[in-house]
């Protein structure tokens, strides 16, 4: 069993309340303890990815959403959060069979140690535990389903557009909406949903996990251009390499041959002001996000969100 | 679009009750429907294997279980049974990915048409859709949720067995009862529940699920070494192929090669008294299955059950 975080969370610059670090380390627990099974090689690959930690912004924000409507016990949205962040799991299990990625988070991927057969099915796994984590909660599987065939769809949208080489700017937004605001919304919505919010805290927090699902995304890509793989923990330049990121919709690139897209792309996107615009548009978007949360009563899981907002432009893995 | 069947089901030797037929057509219409995403890709892809059709086992089994309790408009049950038969159809798109499969349900494979990449991505948009589709039924996602683990279970441990050379008698047991069986259960399970049976009757027809699924796979498994690719709609001989299925299990060939594996699993299988040995499992685990069937009232959809389940031993494809 792998349980030592081979990649730390990305720690915000203000300590999350008590009891949300309480519940975050039972999300931990729980994601490890649920993916046990007598299949050993569908319990070891699972616990190989989930064990090597992550930055666990999903689950944060959850819990974080859960408490700021006042929800009393943020444990309580352990199991919801533990689903929100499997389901992103899984779906990087997945990418990195399809991406050819052989580290992640700081390991090899589940591919590079165990093949594309186990990989692609320790993935399904994932994605049944999901299920399983959520059937309890009855009308809130309702956002999260949403949110996982939005990001199927957007995985997809980014594979074909690549494919089809039309992975315009247009494109790349629709992308990332589907692929990762989308959950990041459900995030919000679930946890405020859960914990008792009013309709209009509800809304307020899936528009934050929306925005600020956008802004963390673009900032994602912006690394896979600019860190090495050391401080991402994971391959980098596979955006690129695979044709798409905003690099690529803000280029316009179509050479021909991979090689030469690669090197076209990343030295465009170097030398012009691409990157300095989209990390503008992810400043904008985690102010909207921040603006959001004044419908919210003051509380240290409100401070905790608007932390969280920032830390995800500031980052630098 | 694609919804012309190019794979007919396998009619029963009487009709099924007329709700139920509709209701059966219902399910057709909503797994086409349900599937349709401004992706086009995974609407194509989605379409192209729901649209090629198959036996419907599984949903006809849901849907015969709601009406054989006393509910009142199986129409009520097609949701349920378009997401049972969507977890088969998810893991047999993923199956065709790891066993290079390339003919199924009398069509090219959505592997075979879109690649590795897309039918991965288009077997997790089947079991989003999944999730979708049960989200509304609160608590029967328990029961569907705990059949789809296990199906993958099942899968993993049957490729683990066959990786590590011990696909046993008993491997194979406990791989059919995970990743067929299980499901199958479910199906009449989620159905009787549904359809307001009481306990005795929900655990009746839970079992009569389960035995039918085994006795389902074991035929199925015969079919592979016996019955042609033309007849079967799918890729024949994959199982021996992959070194597993009843042939490996009752033979225990751990020949060093792949091609005298094959040529040895198959030849035994044939020549020895395997094949009637399952055969006659399978007919006993059919007459267990009818027997549970004694705590239903007389109905056309009782009568139906214990058709369905004798059409299964006895089908040729």
């Amino acid at each position: 069993m792998t349980t030592q975080q081979a990649f730390p969370a990305v720690q915000p610059q203000t300590e999350l309340p008590e009891p949300v670090q309480t519940a975050l380390q039972a999300v931990e627990d729980l994601m490890l303890e649920v993916v046990d099974s007598t299949v050993t090689v569908l319990r070891d690959a699972s616990r190989h990815i989930i064990g090597a930690g992550g930055k666990r912004v999903r689950p944060r924000l959850a819990l974080l959403s859960y408490a700021a409507v006042g929800g009393r016990d943020p444990l309580e949205a352990a199991p919801v959060a533990a689903a929100v962040e499997l389901v992103h799991t899984a779906s990087v299990v997945h990418d990195d069979i399809n991406d050819h990625g052989v580290v992640r988070r700081g390991r090899p991927s589940v591919n590079a140690v165990w093949g594309r057969t186990f990989a692609l099915l320790t993935g399904d796994y994932l994605f049944t535990k999901v299920y399983e984590l959520m059937a309890p909660f009855r009308d809130l599987n309702i956002l999260l389903s949403e949110a996982t065939v939005a990001l199927v769809e957007g995985e997809t949208l980014q594979a074909a557009a690549v494919k089809e080489n039309n992975f315009s700017r247009e494109v790349y937004y629709r992308v990332i909406a589907l692929k990762t605001a989308a959950l990041f919304k459900s995030a919000g919505a679930i946890g405020a949903s859960l914990g008792g919010g009013t309709p209009e805290q509800i809304a307020a927090l899936a528009d934050y996990g929306y925005n600020v699902g956008l802004a963390f995304q673009i900032i994602d890509d912006i690394l896979d251009l600019t860190a090495d793989e050391k401080q991402l923990g994971k391959t980098a330049g596979i955006d690129v390499e695979q044709g798409r990121g905003f690099a690529t919709a803000y280029t316009g690139s179509d050479e021909p041959t991979l090689d030469e897209k690669v090197n076209s792309i990343k030295a465009k996107a170097l030398e012009g002001d691409a990157l300095q615009k989209a990390h503008d548009q992810a400043e904008m978007l985690v102010q909207m996000a921040v603006n959001q949360l004044k419908v919210l009563p003051p509380s240290p899981a409100k401070d905790a969100l608007v932390d969280l907002a920032h830390m995800i432009v500031d980052r630098t893995y």
